[in-house]
């Protein structure tokens, strides 16, 4: 950390640490999980059809989460919220989840422990460690990002998850208690996302921000999230060029 | 992790965390002080024992830690306790601490965040890590805990800071909460420590334990902790030691 780190427009203050959205912007969730939907029914025998299956449990992410968010009901870790969604959702596909052992299912929830990055992410996240602390700032649990760490080999330098900020994002303690357990302003603090709505709650807390598309998270045809809609830090083209735009890796 | 993790006799589970006592075990903390005091003394034309002063900051130590321990205060990081305890160290050592800008006792007291590593401690962590989760289980804070592998080069897979459990060794909750966080059993989680007090409470909340001998943490005249004495699952003799013991590294 011998150089000058970069200087967010936004925030005027140097930035000290760069956490990353996890599912879309470092990992590709929709891959994984189809491929390991794939593999479950060839094993059980059932007919499913992947992709669908794999966007209705993410289609319940966002209303598991506010069910939280809203104060609804107490705080429940995304691995318990994944749980319940599966079971929902292996109902809606008409297979009884009773016809499996709780080892199968649970083996299944973890699909969201080890899923693939996208290919630049561990070349830029390397990258970026040489000057800055590095981390994930999502809403999964402690330990299910470092079973994705170890699985995926992301090199995070800290993993804060929601169970420790116990918030989900977009609330602005998410943002705010990463911040403090990091004993940093808000403003020394960046997020990088591929979800401009992620960018804007960051924002509104006053950390920097920078955007990457991932215009493949949700399959071939997605219309979402294709470009940066706010006035961000950076608007990056990949991991690579994000590493470059904050000073390290190739010019 | 292809290969079958340790099993601890004493918990009868596979291992499949290790988590490390910082302070003495990992790092030694008093070369690490007493360098830094004395360039605090040279650049302040102060004159001072700096070895004297070491020991008598880690020596209120355990009365910080006991004062929240007990309930007799709230909850105060590491960092703070170091703060306070380093005002009172500097008035009963005859300098007044008004003499000092803040940024001086500020940077003073982050001396806890750079300490050197011992020898053996990144070769043993390294190998480690291929087989294991990786982390501290300290008293440390979590940004103390960070900056500190940063500046020394630990290459932890998670970082729970007590600020995230709450809790000060040898509580209870200090241990346990560290598990629930990975999703373990307390089995499925090993402590290393130098300290037969950590390993015996470690023990008692059902975890795993490892003894390794720091003889020199306190300096040439030391006398505690010189060997292992309790029924702890492994004594190893060094970190790489522990490593070889643990089923990765060389034999």
């Amino acid at each position: 950390m011998s150089h000058s780190p970069y200087r967010s427009p936004s925030t005027g203050r140097g930035i000290r640490a760069v956490c990353f959205d996890t599912f879309g912007t470092i990992v590709d969730w929709r891959t994984g999980i189809v491929r390991d939907v794939r593999a479950f029914t060839t094993a059980q025998g059932l007919q499913l059809d992947a992709e669908r299956f794999a966007d209705d449990w993410r289609g319940l992410y966002q209303p598991a989460l506010e069910s939280v968010r809203s104060g609804a009901r107490p705080f429940a870790t995304l691995d318990e919220l994944h749980s319940e969604s599966l079971l929902s959702i292996l109902d809606s596909h008409n297979v009884n989840p009773d016809r499996f052992g709780p080892g199968v299912l649970r083996e299944l929830n973890r699909s969201w422990h080890h899923l693939p990055a996208w290919p630049d992410s561990i070349p830029g996240l390397t990258a970026l460690r040489s000057r800055y602390i590095i981390g994930p700032l999502s809403n999964g649990n402690t330990s299910l990002l470092v079973n994705m760490a170890k699985n995926t080999g992301l090199p995070w330098d800290v993993i804060i998850g929601s169970d420790v900020t116990r918030a989900y994002k977009p609330s602005p303690e998410s943002y705010l208690r990463t911040a403090a357990f990091l004993d940093l302003e808000p403003g020394e603090l960046m997020l990088v996302a591929a979800h401009n709505e992620d960018l804007d709650a960051a924002q509104r807390s006053g950390l920097a921000t920078a955007f990457i598309p991932r215009s493949t998270e949700h399959g071939p045809h997605q219309t979402s999230d294709l470009s940066p809609t706010g006035a961000w830090d950076i608007a990056s083209t990949s991991m690579t060029d994000l590493a470059r735009q904050l000073g390290v890796g190739p010019p």
